[in-house]
């Protein structure tokens, strides 16, 4: 199983592996939200099966054990692209690019149909994830990484598919614990607010120790 | 967009077209889980990305407007397909299959390397969305089919990407609020605890009343 891994890339490297794996997970999200939708007949889903399969046998020619992991790169960022709400090269994710702009950490994404709840709506589960996703930030950008203790999310009104901003601030630290708190919007206002509570579990840090420099790469 | 449908199809004719949504988004799950941990090369990624390609355009030919909604059979139960935890044709969604047992609400699902958070791990975000669905069909199951008002995750320790059990259940009602309760579970103990509050908006209440028969078909 994949683990936190430290490997020995340039800068210029991680560039080139970026951009090709953005390149390929796009491709597969295209086909994600496409499935959902799709009203084709019989013998298009055959032949799109038959291409579905051929991609697959070409991509798992040669496969990391278990999971992507977190790789940390020679200048400090690190690479989280298994990761379901962010990750670069996981089609599951969006993916959501945050952003820290001083204490405040936000994401724009516009989310399509294969993250559908109510009809025409986005999950209520698709909009916790993308919470906890952003509060953890939060609290990584605040000097505090951690793991979820607690999430809570209030739901104001549906949020339809359609471009969204998530937002997340430092509420405040009580011992290990650290609070973040932070909101869903459309064009129309706040649709969801949400608290998280994070803790840095013991293993978690001697994982990490060796790498974790807070503040650096992605969430 | 497509919101609540009603559609005059047989029974045999609605297992017909679950048996081809699942053989082609199980295509597309494959593809989505090997993307994540591949380590092919250029010339393997270029390769797959043209047979993606030729897929998409292939499903891309006849497409519903907007998102999948949900249909209702002739029988009274309902196809909610594009749902991103439980969606037959949904790749995103593993699926989580859910089945009543009484008042008891359960599934058991095996999550691959694309639902990653912390290393080796579940997304927190991926359990809660999973514990969202869950809750709210535990919330149907008793009668009060209703929209997420607040969710609340208390995570006890990291779940390990594999399979998992997610149960649920009726805790109270007062007024229009229902109140579920539900766990996700492995092997090795509860890893996480939840509970949500259901309320059925009036615009959901007046869509949905033509149709809505609480406590059939999937959630």
């Amino acid at each position: 199983m994949s683990r936190y891994q430290q490997e020995d890339l340039p800068a210029q490297e991680v560039a080139r592996l970026t951009a090709r794996a953005t390149r390929l997970a796009d491709a597969v999200r295209a086909v994600v939200q496409t499935t959902v939708v799709s009203e084709v007949g019989d013998a298009e889903v055959d032949e799109a099966i038959a291409h579905l399969e051929a991609a697959n046998a070409l991509l798992g020619r040669e496969t990391l054990p278990g999971s992507f992991g977190v790789r940390f790169n020679t200048d400090g960022t690190r690479r989280a692209w298994g990761n379901a709400v962010t990750g670069t090269r996981n089609p599951i994710a969006p993916p959501v690019v945050l952003e820290h702009d001083g204490e405040r950490t936000w994401g724009e994404v516009t989310l399509g149909p294969g993250y559908e709840g109510p009809p025409g709506l986005v999950h209520g589960g698709i909009l916790a994830a993308i919470l906890d996703q952003i509060l953890g930030a939060a609290a990584e950008n605040a000097g505090a990484p951690g793991m979820t203790g607690t999430l809570t999310v209030r739901y104001r009104r549906g949020t339809p598919l359609g471009p969204i901003r998530a937002e997340a601030w430092l509420d405040r630290r009580e011992g290990v614990k650290t609070f973040t708190k932070g909101q869903l919007s459309t064009a129309d206002g706040v649709t969801a607010e949400a608290e998280g509570v994070f803790i840095l579990p013991r293993w978690a840090r001697e994982a990490a120790a060796e790498f974790l420099r807070p503040g650096v790469g992605d969430a």
